[in-house]
């Protein structure tokens, strides 16, 4: 469970799956592409598939050009060597990943991919934020068929409250670094959310969708 | 619009309620119970009632021994001489004062017996928070009647959002210092309110039912 | 009321002027110019007309490209299909929008012509600040005989508080990122006017023009 | 799922376990005796059981005078009637709770005898601070078997990180108010938790050991 | 100019005065009565009179027990030995103490009998916050005669500004920490009063009346 | 004394200098290149000479190239029309403006030319930061013939405290923003010296040299 | 090394001075007089001596009741039991421990005790503040002599600074919660002391004399 | 020991190796390459060589142009003239520098190689962040043999603690700037770090990799 992998710039934990259920995943920011395709190419050498976060797409361009093979999604900022796990269209849903607005997009989509690279079954619920209730009333009850539900959202941070009122899941916050002003990047949202008046939450870093869908693979993957 | 009085320790403003719409009333907090009757019975003469905010239990009762005919009101603490406007049952509502939870009363009766103080028609609805939509939903047809909405919320102080979405009139936040850990003493809520999703919402400060009243007062009267 | 139309990237709420009295207006940042086309287009089509705000130069001219009926101002960064509704130049004066300084005239601008978009008559007042007192003093009778005040202020933010001073009209203060140093880009002016030692102010979020035009809105509807 | 009882100063929730799977529990903070004694009837009669949180051994002491059946735990500041549900001594355990210094007990028995209430199967592992690693790895097999782990701890919460990094069930943070200087009350450990290297960490409220206890619930209850 | 004397708990720097033109003050918080004993003592012994600053009313009682000749204000919560220097009622004034509301008045005071006891003639101006203009301006022609203006004020902090725009001299601004919520126990007017609009403002600590005095002492003394 | 000239975007407030001594100075940040050559332009035409800060290289370029007369400072980013006064070399020191590090020179040259500029005649001392005392002790006896000092540092903000306790003159703390790390962007200095140890120092905003020098031109305009 | 005692509350880690060098030295906050008598006693039986940290003078004489032999020091607030080791008068010093103010004692004593404590040879330097410089100039060869030099100051945090550009060895900064205002109980120190303009400062938490001890026992022991 | 050279721009303190230990070393921001050519060559020629920190490529590759003998390093951004000391390979092991990411490294390694200028012996353990503790367990007894543990770590700022808690040296911690949303660009490391629950930790800036090479040089030196 202890094997590892030294690069010099990186100490690959390559027993990470084995003691802790997922196996580690590239975290972009901070590397330089050289630095990258080594780690994808070490990965997908290991664990037959490699998933990098944050992602820039002139960072994703010149990683592409050593490994055609690559993808990459504008929106998330994912790139990726090989397939994320094939799920039955009949399976029950696993996640539900619910966001409050347009600009929520991004985090939420680097949930649900990150999800779906997990080998989670979801569902997808946009822009479904508090100032226009029957939106969020209107999708409830699939949301409520989710074993856990992923909620994104940005300004004042309330969707997550008033979901967790509804439905009997575990609600995974995620507060976003949009707005403005007294937004404070994001720090808004999150101490909202902590301090939310609903039970059954709890909550992730700004913008860390990622860190959200790992979260509720453990869940998922503890009541298999 | 100018008068005055000096009494050294403090200058009364004789002249707001012309220049501004409301006479003064006297913030308690810092002053000890000598001064408080000087004041308070200085805006009787004048005025023909007197108010105070912000009064402790202890504190009333020391003024009362001067002033029998004081009446004090521990939930809001607020301590008066005289007689709030009557105003008629038939009237239409003026002012819905809106709280989430129970901790959030002291300082919604703040705001509802200053709203009636000031001439306001007002209804009370209370425990409404977003953790039990369903309780708001029972009475979202009385508070859509109102002509101000003053929402009073800890926590999270994910209600005004909430409600601004479902009414037209303009809803005034209060943040209240109910909550601990990340809550900050009520600056949580705070910047939640003020980074709102919802259009329609502006705040005042942390427990400041007074001041919401207030501002209530200005709306109401600009319209009559 | 629960109308509404989806567009994967969004969920327009149809029914929100029904419901609160406002139709949608579109918040710029964070979405492409396609997106803004879609959302334009189909918010003109059912409503007439249709608004948006926090749009760059760039990006008003890439959105003029696809919609060249679209009109753009570079002070307030608004753009926009159709026309705000006449006022009568005999009507009484809805709303004063103040400014501080010279610096803050893009978050004026954004509230005024928000409050002309929705078909309220104003006047401006622009560079009173307190450093100069005879300046505001010059056009105080202006801003008394107006139904609603929005005071707009960066720095130190004591503008909306000598105002509220002066007239019986409801304060919405609108603190500007306009500042350095210990101005932490609009919270001090922020903290400040919640502080306010007048009473008759609420607030809204930093360089927030629009959300005070809407309040204003919500304020004059209620009275006509 | 709706019903609801309004006592004037409270309005009891009664669909919330229909909704959410978790019937109301009384937050005691802010509350009178007399309230409490009225609201643990309520939820008694209703419920078979009820329990209160944040009581004061002097309010336990008056609440217990009207309600002598009521049962209170210092060190958890836990007050009920009636019992938490049997478990049997065979079953797996659902959650572990482990905490890192002695001062952070009381928050930890409160996760845990919330857990016990709530009819999970729990154990508790006491004083494994990241100082002295031998300690946790003295227990982490134990740890490892939970499918839930509650991880409770002050100063510079590091022990949230260790632990995810260990073990392949969902880690919950909780941060605590155990500290002096530039611990913030707790607001140091829970940004270090929400920033953890470690994914598979989500994180409640300072001191929020009951809310911990539910949002182990609701995953602990998606998989049975 | 060096001179000093070692009490083991305190070296006091007898040469201060040489120096700097002030002779030391014992600052009061966190010391003894003993320890306060102990440095009068040597003060006056030196300077011929002493002077300490924050000194409780019990701490006061204790003191004079031992030194009935000290003399104890209770609202500067200063206690002294010895006599301020007399100043001529016919010399120009050479500061002002302005502040803006009753509960400023403890820290104006401070500002004003320090200023005394280091020889300044001064003019106190009580009670003229910017919420009600006519009563600062019916004694601005009293401020505008003195060299320094000290202005002392809590809430939202704006007489400074206003102040600084009507007179030449130079304005020295003492924050208080009177106020609620979002006042963060003063830091909101000590941010506002630096990011004063107006030019010729400059800043002391939270509540530091002594520290204002003594800056105004320097000014004065350079200029005579 | 209230006279104005209204340009639409700014009103100047040429009544300026009659009531506070200073004619206005065009704050240079958010004012377009157009903008600055009308006011630069009317303050000439009125007061003989005009001046701007905060202009960056390119603003200035565009400007002159209207005003071909503007000269422009790179290190202290002023520009200006006409000239400073001129002082007899004879005259005794006004101000010392002291800076602690070579990166702090820039608002170091801001307040010492706008010092200059405002007829006070002055002495610079550079780069002698706490760390090397000696630096400081060399020069000490140019400091102490000053009647006010300004004092610009960054880092940990020390020097003022040290300068105060040597000089007998008013120190005015100017903090910048030059550090990293938990500089937080100039407010650790500025919060450092608002807390000095030592009494005689009054503070302005971060990188604000230029209202360091309006400060001393009151101080000593008053002792003339 | 990794030998362990389980006393329920706690957990004594009886390898700690194996591994580190230091035995377990017990933190007394929110520890009952009860469980202090316990772990003293463990301790003692195993190392000949025990100690234990910012203990109340009641909860002392508690302790003493049960254990008469301990020893208790009201202004550093240890509690002892044994003698710390005796070290030759003819050594060299080791630590200096350096204090800014006089109420900075309680905190320089406890990081001067626990040095004895620990085996160090100390000086004590007393009440040495930046404002008077000459004061630390004539002990400045005392505090050369020193291998690690431990500097206690709240106020600006200043003196580390400047003694760490005196002497070549390592400086300890110790930031203290003395002051009011925008001090911030301690952090404007602590911030100041990270952005020391010398080199060769390291900084311990807000009030922590005792780790600033452990730090200096790690460097000395190092050395021997 | 107090001889200095004025540049003008700067005063070097040449006196500084004497009186400290270590000569001068050229802080780069905010310095123009002109001005880093003089003084690296009055350095060097004053000592031999010379070092400047914080150094971008393209400003290093315009002072190679002038001083073809500098050499520069990308990842610790530093840029010397001269030579590290040569140290023996078979001296003991003065520092460890550790570091808990990739992304830490160029932190660690201007920590590393200004160890090195400074004549330490040192070895470099990258990449053991807890959350995969057996990478860190591997090399613990190459880090146990140090005198001195630089820990790097950004994130939650964990490393330290656990570190401190395994072995017996002195560890100097250094948050870096390596995270996002509520990392606080450092700060939350920062406060983790300095409430560390082991003992034996001392906190340098955030990413002041050279601040902890220059403690550690002071450490070394004073124990050979």
């Amino acid at each position: 469970m202890d094997a590892e992998t030294d690069f010099g710039f990186a100490v690959i934990d390559d027993g990470r799956a084995a003691r802790t259920g997922s196996a580690e995943v590239v975290f972009g920011e901070g590397k330089t592409p050289e630095q990258l395709v080594v780690l994808l190419r070490h990965l997908e050498a290991r664990e037959g598939r490699a998933l990098a976060t944050r992602i820039s797409p002139e960072k994703a361009r010149r990683v592409q050009e050593e490994l055609p093979a690559c993808r990459y999604d504008e929106v998330s900022r994912l790139l990726w060597l090989g397939e994320a796990p094939s799920v039955s269209a009949d399976a029950p849903v696993d996640v539900a990943v619910v966001c409050a607005g347009t600009s929520d997009l991004p985090v939420a989509e680097e949930a649900a991919q990150c999800c779906a690279w997990l080998g989670l079954r979801l569902v997808r619920v946009h822009d479904v934020g508090v100032a226009g209730l029957h939106r969020l009333m209107r999708r409830i009850d699939e949301i409520r068929r989710a074993r856990v539900v992923i909620v994104v959202a940005g300004m004042e941070g309330a969707l997550p409250s008033v979901i967790a009122g509804l439905v009997p899941a575990p609600v995974v916050g995620v507060p976003t670094s949009v707005g403005y002003g007294a937004h404070l990047a994001g720090l808004t949202p999150l101490l909202a959310m902590v301090n939310a008046c609903a039970t059954g939450i709890a909550v992730v870093n700004v913008d860390n969708g990622f860190g959200a869908a790992q979260f509720a693979a453990r869940v998922i993957r503890g009541s298999r």
